[in-house]
């Protein structure tokens, strides 16, 4: 963000030009002129929200361009539907902007929201901007539908279940350190590709109709495979163990790992990385296969990586062996 | 807020112990534990949703208790929903904390949210909290019911209605020159009570059943009336003329007033200063009395404050004259 508004377009400016075209095709956004927005009851759907904040320099890097920003944020929340099984519907945006902010940061921010407004259905309903003295700061209410009774809960993980995983694990974690250069040992294209995995999750919206029918219990990976397996395991009541040598990995990942010292440190780095944005979610065995069917027709792939017992508490095994984690995956802060 | 957490109290542990128990009682919640929350389907009714941010240094003084800055937080959002004429739900909340936030301070913040969640019926039912370098940033997205189409639009306000306000005008404005001192010609008492009322809106919310009944346009008056008044006209396409005479003023405001060298001068700062968090709201002539009279059933006072014409925009009249007014309103940076 550099220099400061030449043209004097502000906020206001802002909300007229720019986010009022994102609110076209929604009434229930009012035309951003009205105090609120109003969402008309849809019988036979209950409705799911989430809402995640980023701060610049704690979220996000201060070079990283705004429309991924904007589209990180969007995709963030979207990753908290798509664990819940929820197809996207709309958002609220409160943006606060520091003074220095060019009309080029705003349009930069509101291109980002476009283009994932058209990629996945979404429309802005609501929100608000303002001004701030500290970095750039944003906050997202996502909403999202879901069949009446249908949503797949975090807590709902029981004995005897599986442990399943979607995509793969660790390029979140590797690509935040390919975008600030501290990956030196992988090609610019392998650096290239998991540095944009870091700054565009893909949010596992796919797998929704599977999840609902097919999963016990389902959670993103936002905060890395271990703690957010940690968190079913909290919120069921039960223990998850993890099996390290079955989490799935990417060829890059693959081939980072190779080049390191000490394999077993290596799987750990990859599994209490954060920023995956898969799905891990739990099923009895018998619905292991039916599930991952209907997950590869969705074009997803789940990986069996663990099992759930009586117990507390999440526990990581390699080569049969219990493991010790002390950084139980990384907690944004 | 002075100094670091030294007993390291962090946003985990914030969420664990203060911010649960303000969850209890609602199931949408789902414990604070999940992704999402989810609010089921309630024929007949519409949701009314509405989101503010706030920044220290911008939306409060930075030494503004804590527990008023959360109360103030959820009113001016109940504030929404009173123009809407809707009734409050639940709220999700999102706040950066600073570094050096103490245990105190997270508690501070904590009591205010629940005082208020109980003075007006509210859960806590998700969000997010983060770690920020800049000022305390807080955004809360709030949820209401209203019968569906009832909702109190911004948008149609008619020629020929008559404009209404609730309450008194200019005393928000007025209660943040007193918190920052700059008020010496009242007296201490005056000055205590005008720097509550900027500190501690009181939401109009008892208007609902009147405004549903018997109000084309409504909006609360957060920016100052003139510029509220302003958004009436241009969101439904005609002329709001606005007799400053008529305002209703406060026994403070009035005194305030009295002093000033230049009568319309005062009347026009206590017209464009914000923070008041009145109503302000349109009807046809024949229904001024029934609103009036239902208004006051519920404890609220409406006075007639001008007319809505064809034209466009807002037109300030004083003895009779058009009066010119430069600064429409204080905007919230």
């Amino acid at each position: 963000m550099s220099g400061p508004d030449d043209d004097r377009f502000d906020e206001f400016d802002w909300i007229e030009q720019d986010l009022k075209p994102l609110a076209e095709g929604a009434p229930e956004a009012l035309g951003l002129v009205d105090d609120a927005a109003v969402i008309p009851a849809r019988p036979g759907f209950d409705l799911v929200i989430s809402k995640d904040a980023i701060v610049e320099g704690v979220h996000f890097l201060p070079d990283d361009p705004l429309d991924l920003v904007a589209r990180k944020l969007l995709r963030v929340n979207l990753s908290d539907l798509a664990a819940k099984g929820a197809a996207p519907y709309g958002y609220f945006l409160a943006v606060a902007w520091p003074g220095d902010t060019t009309r080029a940061d705003r349009r930069a921010f509101t291109e980002g929201l476009k283009a994932d407004q058209a990629a996945f259905g979404l429309r802005l309903m609501g929100g608000d901007t303002v001004s701030t003295p500290g970095p750039f700061t944003a906050s997202l209410t996502i909403l999202g539908w879901i069949p009446t009774g249908a949503l797949v809960r975090r807590d709902a993980a029981r004995a005897g279940d599986v442990v399943l995983v979607s995509g793969t694990i660790g390029d979140g974690g590797l690509g935040l350190r390919a975008a600030q250069g501290t990956l030196p040992t992988l090609s610019d294209d392998e650096q290239l590709a998991l540095a944009d995995r870091y700054r565009l999750p893909r949010p596992r919206l796919g797998l929704g109709p599977a999840l609902r029918v097919g999963a016990h219990a389902s959670a993103d990976v936002s905060d890395g495979l271990i703690a957010d397996a940690g968190r079913i395991a909290a919120a069921s009541g039960v223990r998850l163990t993890i099996d390290l040598d079955r989490t799935p990995l990417s060829a890059s990942a693959k081939h980072w790992l190779d080049g390191q010292p000490d394999r077993l440190a290596g799987l750990i780095d990859l599994a209490t990385a954060g920023d995956d944005y898969e799905i891990i979610c739990t099923t009895p065995p018998d619905s292991v296969a039916p599930l991952r069917s209907a997950a590869a027709l969705l074009g997803v792939e789940l990986t069996e990586i663990g099992a759930v017992t009586d117990g507390v508490g999440v526990r990581a095994v390699y080569r049969g062996a219990e493991t010790p984690i002390t950084r139980a995956g990384y907690r944004h802060g």
